[in-house]
């Protein structure tokens, strides 16, 4: 069975964003630090089309979390911001230029009906006004059997966990405060059998891995 | 220099205590899942004189806690409740009994004045009314040289960790949610330059330990 992989960057008091996202700051004041760990790796470089960068720890787990991935979701925030833009002459297409790093079908949970929007490289957007079930449903078809990413954010993955459909949770642990800003787990209080079964430690992080025993 | 080291045990989603902290539960609701990895240990029956119990990962962890600790200091709702027992004729003496665990100084941050308890083993308790710099500073004369240890629980910890006085913290996360209760990070929103130097993976646990560069 296609598997639900959640994976997100979140921050030791327990933020996966910063406070006052803008379309400048798209993971709010400081969010960034939680991604001190992924942008100089080496594998990370290579699927954003640069040369160069770093292997260490995360190497395998950046590496392990892209294998058997078929189709992913994300809420709306993530895809890019108010559905403002959405309506000008030049239509929002994500934050990630015409060729986005997925290269397979993205979900978009969203409350505002919108053409799919095929991209280059194998990747297309597809916007779903019905609900997280009719996403995971929709992602499962599309991914031709294989795993299903979710990749935020805060919200989405609330609506998930929360709904015991999450399979497989992978959070990256930077060891720093943000302060404020959106919390992983608030209205979460049950991790619907998920348990931790492997901890990396590598710069910057702690990859901490959970699975259904 | 005599150096301060915190340690605490918290869930994965930032809580040391649970909602409803009472006598009857001290961890409030569901936290005492937050020390099921250090209960079962040998190490720890031992310091609480009983026999058995499991050697692991957080064998080392714990011992290491202990090593060169010659004073405590913790919260008044560590040490126990409200001052309400104190003033009855059978004065609260803390949780542990005639012979406490601790077998050195401890300092009760606390608002309200009390002499200082002898107990057995070595173990003292003195009621300090005068601050965190006050309890520091009267923990390390106690100390004789050696480190001083901050136990929380929350609202301690966090007046130490916003005063830059925090040399070393030890977090022993618990890989489940409490939903609610006290968290540790509420008003700390800088490390004041601890930053992750040691993590390891145990039964029920994740040691994380900060220190400063």
């Amino acid at each position: 069975m296609s598997k639900l992989r959640f994976r997100i960057s979140l921050s030791l008091d327990g933020f996966v964003a910063g406070p006052n996202q803008s379309v400048q700051e798209p993971l709010g004041i400081g969010g960034e630090q939680l991604h001190e760990w992924v942008v100089p790796l080496e594998a990370w470089r290579r699927a954003h089309g640069k040369e160069g960068g770093e292997v260490n720890e995360s190497t395998r787990v950046m590496e392990a979390e892209l294998v058997n991935i078929g189709a992913t979701i994300m809420g709306r925030n993530m895809f890019g911001g108010a559905p403002g833009p959405w309506s000008t002459t030049d239509p929002w297409k994500g934050w990630w230029g015409r060729n986005p790093p997925f290269h397979h079908p993205v979900f978009v949970l969203t409350r505002h009906e919108r053409e799919p929007l095929m991209m280059e490289g194998g990747t297309s957007f597809t916007f779903v006004t019905d609900g997280i079930e009719s996403a995971l449903e929709q992602a499962r078809r599309a991914s031709g059997g294989k795993d299903v990413a979710l990749a935020g954010g805060a919200r989405a993955a609330q609506q998930y966990l929360n709904a015991g459909l999450v399979d497989e949770m992978q959070l990256h642990l930077a060891p720093m405060l943000l302060g404020a800003g959106e919390r992983l787990f608030d209205t979460v209080e049950d991790l619907h059998g998920l348990v931790l079964v492997e901890t990396v430690a590598a710069p910057n992080v702690v990859h901490l891995r959970f699975a259904r025993e």
